[in-house]
């Protein structure tokens, strides 16, 4: 048996969440909440199932949700879907990922991935028999960045689509307008498409704007933008997320999504889209987190850790060069074996080896929680 | 925009389910249940949200419903699959068909579809650079049967699987033992590999097996075995299907699904897992599948229509040659229009048109909604 994907293993948040699991430690590897979703969701779901909304709903979503995504996205960021033909409900962010690379990219086409990136990006891309242009973000004193100067060099006559993520897993950076700008110089003109990450548009701090694609409809215009409920609303295993395109690429989408999951849970949609008659269920999201963001950061103050920024996401990395000079895949194992807090390194978002001793810790867990692993981060 | 699926459109399902809609006609159409499933059900789903079961399950599906998936499977076909290393839990049996199809076909490989086939095996094959090589089923006074021999003609040394479906969407046919040995005798010293959708395994009717490639060691060996808790439970919008395979077949399968759906609904897995703490809650389908039929068969009994065989599935076809010559698509779209019961044309389940004057219709409806379909088909 020859593999398609003869690169691939399991991924690390699975193996880093199972070595937090055996060494009972405290894991800030893997990014998902700790703490309940709104109770007023779960009844929503069963309110759902009672009233007997438990066959197939609609391929492309139910409409009150996706009249309910349109709705949100005009509101937030200004831009006009179509719920009937631009907005797609999908099971979870990764799957419109992967349905959304394998609808446009064909085999020998090259897609634009910055780095380090989420780990979802190139399986997808091998699938599609495209090729990854991985584009490093420079990292200095103040963190990770794009160099927009390196993404427009990477451009080729192949080049099919860009792969952006704000904010961004794993380092917690933000896009900004001028990063935008920046990308519009280098695909206007051009036939190349983007595919924006954006599951963690509701976590984005210190009152600053999300600069999502959808904001500049010279991007929208030719851009997969994709989020996710789970992030949202703290249900990461409910796999429920959404894909907005303009028609024509929509179309193309669709072919996927269609023959992959068909259609997606019927209840949680319902539910979602129960939920979302309130206009804004997020709006105290960001304040939610940069609270746990800011009480992680001033336990690790006084720590031999260098905090990098976290602009967004619920994301916190760390340089630990002071205190150990092991690879970040070991000084992760370690810190979860002997420390017994558990963490992801960045070395694993790379397609070639790159060693930055950095390493990420999710903050969406409860304070008491971020507490523990802040005492027991405190013996280094 | 180029497309990588340029002769896909939108299910015949949705089509039709849309025409029922706009028409006010009883669907028959689309397969899905028209009645409420069992309320234990749902409360384990509840129970499991308030357990706080809302974060990532595990990528391969929960231990205890990969157990119980494992213990029906030896308990009913005999055959013993690891639960940790060949069983993942799905987004519904689409899905894994795609993921499983994606997994290991390479491009220019040739996959053997016996046809009418659902629709859903040749977009995935198309995707992952195969090619579709269809064997048409024969259909005869006795309803429609596999030729093995046709089968055996169309293996080249570039044959990578064969497709087979039982019980059989849309004919209503089953495999029995022979076909399976036949099967055994084509692929048997080479390096073919097997696809099988049950999805409709636990409605097979007048007290004949269930002929699962699970029970043939020397096709488990090679095969991906796909089922539907949505079809046996009467769930089809929770979608939770899952795939068993040998282990080597599996981490392949798996490299595709951790980056496509990464894993499926929590709290839904959950309730089934606990659902199937009782050994057989499927004990009691095909007699209550079987009544339906039985029903829905008597009323065309008198009818114009030709009644072909319904071993198994959901679905009977017939044949309308005495009451009209329109091609398929068009009699089922006049009779949605003009009598109000939406059907499927059978020619859509070909890759290339085949006019056989074969409709199918799905009976997993109320008894009411089966009888007011009959009334209104009893006018022709
Ligand atoms: C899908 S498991 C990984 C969760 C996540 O997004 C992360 O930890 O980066
Ligand atoms: C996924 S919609 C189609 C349902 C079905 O399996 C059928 O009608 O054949």
């Amino acid at each position: 048996l020859v593999s398609r994907l003869p690169h691939v293993g399991t991924t690390v948040f699975t193996r880093m969440s199972q070595l937090a699991i055996d060494h009972g430690a405290v894991n800030l590897g893997q990014g998902f909440p700790d703490f309940a979703c709104d109770p007023a969701l779960v009844d929503l779901v069963t309110d759902a199932m009672r009233a007997g909304h438990n066959q197939y709903p609609p391929m492309t979503g139910l409409p009150a949700l996706r009249q309910a995504i349109a709705a949100k996205i005009e509101a937030t960021y200004g831009h006009r879907y179509d719920a009937n033909t631009d907005i797609t409900v999908t099971a979870g962010a990764s799957q419109a990922i992967q349905s959304a690379i394998l609808a446009v990219v064909h085999p020998g086409d090259e897609v634009i991935v910055i780095e380090p990136a989420y780990d979802c990006y190139a399986p997808a891309i091998a699938l599609a028999g495209g090729v990854v242009v991985p584009v490093t973000m420079r990292l200095d004193a103040d963190g990770y960045r794009v160099e927009w100067a390196d993404v427009r060099a990477a451009v080729t006559p192949r080049t099919r689509m860009v792969v952006i993520n704000t904010p961004h897993n794993p380092t917690g950076t933000i896009l900004r307008q001028a990063d935008l700008d920046a990308l519009v110089a280098i695909v206007q003109d051009t036939q190349i498409l983007v595919l924006s990450d954006e599951v963690y548009e509701h976590m984005v701090f210190d009152g600053e704007p999300h600069a999502s694609v959808a904001r500049h409809p010279a991007l929208a215009e030719r851009a997969f933008v994709v989020s996710s409920f789970g992030k949202t609303f703290h249900v990461t295993g409910w796999k429920i997320g959404y894909v907005a395109a303009p028609a024509a690429l929509m179309v193309e989408f669709r072919k996927v999504h269609q023959y992959n999951v068909f259609c997606v849970n019927a209840p949680m949609q319902h539910a979602i889209a129960g939920y979302l008659q309130d206009p804004a269920p997020w709006r105290d999201l960001p304040a939610f987190y940069q609270a746990k963001r800011d009480l992680f950061r001033a336990g690790l103050a006084a720590s031999r850790f260098t905090l990098l920024p976290s602009d967004g996401t619920y994301f916190q990395c760390v340089r630990y060069d002071a205190i150990s000079d092991l690879s970040e895949a070991e000084f992760a194992e370690w810190l979860t074996r002997e420390i017994k807090v558990a963490a992801i390194p960045v070395s694993a978002f790379y397609s070639q080896l790159k060693e930055s001793h950095v390493v990420r810790f999710c903050f969406a867990k409860k304070d008491e929680t971020l507490q523990l692993a802040l005492e027991r981060l405190a013996q280094l």
